[in-house]
């Protein structure tokens, strides 16, 4: 349908210098061309799933050194025939090679595009070819555990057989169309009020746990507040730093430019420090006093930092006062006490030392305390995309509508464009219904060579 | 010898996020290791070169779905049992992968260790090994080409073949110390002076072509120089974009921090930016213009660049210092001919819009006509490495001693130190002499995962 059948090529491992790297051809060309530069052997008579050491050339000139991995349709990711090309990690010898791939007819891939003509395959569903990109973005235990799940046929395996059944039903409405003037019910209401009940609280299920599935994939919104000064920044730096040193070990990452994200026995939380609060003049204060109220509504867990060193009484009424605003989801931290240890009790309080790195531990432990009281009590099918959310909300629409319609006694034509509807949004999600728009958009998102 | 037999593993593909990564796992225990975590299929069981889908565990907990490279001893890199994991390109599964075979047995493979270990058995000796390392590095046609021979055994065949018959004479200048009490000559002095005379020849034509590897190797220098405000600035810029704007199809790289380097068909130039010059009471400056007349002498090619909005004569004078100081590699451009015409004619001169990047192929056409000049006289054979510069030198040396000793007819003892000297700079080359210090440097400096 839209997918052309040229044979694709694109640099599947990350951009830059390595020991190596991988570029990968799929199509029905690709063993072809790659065995016109590969004389050590014939790549057009081996087996598939092997691997095969020889020289690539440009005629008679060595590019470099190479390991060719042949995999022949339908067995391999795309179900094409795929050629991966494992070179020394030169940005110039990945070019090198990449150039003469295009010039023996293969052609750059775009974004996505070997798992497009995955799903096209029939390899995966849209859910799971999703999944992939997730995978790769995922950047904790939770998101990692999230995508797999969902890569591994998850939820949309329960979704296609409430589809099926559903598609049953709307076969029998059919039928009753076709003798509309004889008045039969082939589909038996009450059964059916039954399968749409089911269906509704599947989608019910499936759209609530998407509060959790965002967390899970996106993190834990943590808005640092308290009045100036009270070291804030500080927390957050500790908290980042001693992190990275933590994981300093390996591979250096675009943990750089995320620095307000860290990583809690497996739970991303995304941390935001905001300005301190008080009463101020000055305009662009007073600017980011309300940005940072805007950021403690938005907050999932609110972290109110006090100062023993500052005034308790006009910190404790700046408490009330956020307290007042939001619900119960503030954790105190009564900070500095390496300079002024804490004169009163503040109940529930934690007291740390941000500069000094005390308490720290005792903090991290409350804040996964806090996340795991919201996220116990959902299942094992939790959705975490915007997309699937749409289609889901669309679907649960349609069913209620199907319902009232029945309780009602409508006539068989009214229902079929609702389940019509229904069944449309349902396989949106698993791609069983889908538009080269919607592949686009979410294959576009895709990086290259996946 | 050196090298202790534990099982090594480490990421193999540049750190970062991609469609794929690949976790390379060498030694004894390789398949053992990852085979506990791959139920799919038994590893222990499979062919060497064969590659195989599944999904890696953590006990029950799937980590991803990968696909296993098998090499098995000694068909693989490095020469040990080898697997590879292709895994999604997410950084926390590569870290999730390593974590578990660190906890089955692995440890983390150190810089350099996977080729440390190829060098140690025998699949390749140490000039070539250190070539993986430049051909990693290399970012232009030369360097890669320079690479790439080294690495298939280029020059180090040459000096093998002259070392083993310097060997044979150094047994039978030994055999003449067994029996010096009876004054015999074993090895003929004419042929034994013969063999020396060749291998000096190709140690100094090694030692030449130095010079110009270097260049092939680190690039081209080239001072850009002139008085303030002739364009100097953007005139590099210039280059560095149109070549920007020519590569920005590629991933994106480490050229980010170059931005000096320009490759013109092929050959790197490393564009160094100077000061303008002219006379001035400013200290800070005048450092500045001495700079770059230091400049002035260490580059190979050195641009002036004109401005036809300033004074020509002031400029000339100026040019004419210049050429005083160095000899006749400099090449003349005329700028900002978009703004005004040049009145008079300037040999050998080229006029440009660096602004409006006008005769630049031109002057790239100079250049690369500037650099070939010098490097055509060389042959097959050029090395580009210090530490096999140093070697060489000292062979050198010792041949040298040799043959004035030879000469003054000294005696068969005073030879064989000589000769034991020159044999072992000869092997400190390919490795056939080597110690613990000299393989550390070498291998310390690759990167992990090689």
């Amino acid at each position: 349908m839209f997918i052309d059948k040229d044979t694709i090529c694109a640099l599947a491992t990350p951009p830059g210098m390595g020991a190596i790297s991988t570029i990968r051809l799929s199509g029905s060309k690709a063993i072809k061309i790659c065995n016109e530069h590969f004389p050590s052997k014939d790549l057009t008579m081996v087996n598939s799933h092997t691997l095969h050491y020889g020289t690539l050339r440009n005629n008679t000139k060595v590019i470099d050194e190479v390991v060719v991995s042949i995999f022949k349709n339908p067995n391999s990711y795309t179900g094409e025939d795929i050629v991966e090309i494992s070179c020394h990690g030169s940005i110039y010898v990945q070019n090198q090679i990449i150039q003469l791939l295009l010039s023996s007819g293969a052609r750059l891939a775009k974004g996505g595009e070997f798992t497009l003509r995955a799903f096209a395959n029939g390899k995966m569903d849209l859910s799971q070819a999703e999944a992939v990109s997730d995978l790769i973005a995922s950047e904790s235990e939770s998101a990692h555990e999230l995508a797999i799940k969902q890569m591994r046929g998850g939820f949309s395996k329960e979704l296609k057989i409430l589809r099926a059944e559903l598609i049953n039903f709307a076969s029998l409405i059919e039928l009753e169309l076709d003798f509309s003037e004889e008045d039969v019910e082939f589909a038996d209401r009450q059964t059916f009020l039954e399968l749409l009940n089911k269906i509704k609280s599947t989608l019910k299920g499936l759209i609530d746990s998407f509060a959790i599935g965002n967390v899970m994939k996106n993190g834990i919104s943590v808005a640092i507040v308290g009045r100036p000064n009270v070291g804030k920044s500080t927390l957050l730096n500790s908290l980042v730093n001693e992190e990275r040193a933590i994981v300093s070990s390996t591979a250096g990452t675009t943990r750089d430019t995320i620095e307000d994200i860290v990583n809690i026995n497996g739970i991303s939380f995304r941390f935001i420090d905001t300005a301190g609060l008080r009463s101020t003049d000055d305009d662009i204060e007073s600017i980011g006093i309300k940005k940072a109220l805007e950021k403690v509504h938005s907050s999932q867990i609110i972290v109110f930092v006090m100062d023993t060193t500052q005034s308790i009484p006009i910190q404790l009424e700046e408490l009330e006062n956020i307290k007042s605003k939001v619900k119960d989801n503030v954790l105190i931290l009564i900070n500095k006490i390496d300079s002024k240890p804490l004169q009163t009790s503040i109940e529930n309080a934690i007291e740390i030392s941000a500069k000094e790195k005390k308490g720290l531990n005792e903090f991290r432990n409350k804040l996964v305390e806090f996340s795991q009281t919201s996220s116990k009590n959902f299942g094992q099918t939790i959705i975490s995309n915007n997309r699937h959310l749409e289609a889901l909300n669309q679907a649960l629409h349609y069913v209620d509508n199907i319902m009232s319609n029945i309780e009602a006694n409508l006539s068989s034509d009214l229902l079929s464009l609702d389940v019509k509807q229904a069944l449309h949004h349902l396989g949106e999600i698993t791609g069983e219904v889908s538009t080269d728009d919607l592949l686009d958009n979410i294959f576009s998102n895709f990086c290259i060579g996946k």
